[in-house]
């Protein structure tokens, strides 16, 4: 059965990993749906967070793939319950008279923010779940998408636990 | 001098391109400071955001570079005050009797949200501009960060104009 997975990967050395990780993915022909790569709380070392879907059986090749690969320290699956998850999105969407009040309105109802506005266009802000940038993204789609930026999903464990203290 | 660059790249297949990029960045020893991938406005496409530190000379390497490479559509740099910048970040912060009350101060002023919050421990979101992202986790780094995970910068060209009207 096709799911959607979310690993958190602790490296250090960011580009060499990162062309170890992609080239691997690659290889294999697992499709990476988003992938994040930034500082952590310990300086040298970097998070990648990879979504990608699959069954199970690919998943389980995948972390033990990652596992294998120099530089990297950690490997975690998420999702679920027990993870918190977040996007961040820029969106670039046309502003027309006749537009701009609905989407005004659509960015108050999902708490979004302006933060560029010029008479054609203007580019909004938001964070939340998928499903809730999705949704954002579908119901502005009528107005005219310009342009847009999808940061990908980072995710952490609810509770206490880190990556680094499981080691 | 060395600065900070931001690099915007149109891309198709993300995984094949990620390990060209990446590959090429560490044959050259040019560090990555931090990179997203996501969808884009029109399917099939994705557009990749790295930044990085350098001179003058290595950006324009790095962007001839980026240019001749296969399934990159199109690379444009970024930055300065015609550019909105953000990044997103999760922070686990150890919750303790004594800190709770600082901690939750800091998240009101620079309008955080609490995404988790368990006896030992409580995950904040923010949304902002590395100034911004930074200085916050400055200011929460006594109470003890459990956990961070940041999405790296992502970026869009003030005004009407998109990577792809550009083309």
């Amino acid at each position: 059965m096709e799911q959607n997975f979310i690993i958190a990967v602790l490296v250090s050395n960011i580009s060499g990993v990162l062309s170890r990780v992609s080239g691997m993915f690659t290889r294999r022909s697992f499709n990476i749906d988003s992938l994040t790569v930034g500082e952590t709380e310990s300086s040298g070392f970097s998070r990648i967070t990879i979504t990608f879907h699959g069954d199970e059986r690919i998943k389980e090749q995948i972390v033990k793939q990652l596992e294998k690969l120099h530089d990297v320290k950690e490997v975690q699956v998420l999702g679920g319950n027990d993870t918190v998850t977040r996007e961040l999105v820029l969106i670039k969407v046309r502003n027309t008279a006749e537009s701009r009040q609905d989407i005004m309105t659509a960015v108050e109802i999902f708490r979004s923010k302006i933060v560029d506005y010029s008479p054609a266009a203007l580019t909004c802000e938001l964070t939340g779940e998928t499903h809730k940038i999705n949704a954002f993204i579908e119901l502005v789609k009528p107005y005219g998408i310009i342009e847009m930026c999808r940061t990908g999903i980072v995710a952490l464990e609810r509770g206490e636990n880190s990556l680094q203290t499981k080691k």
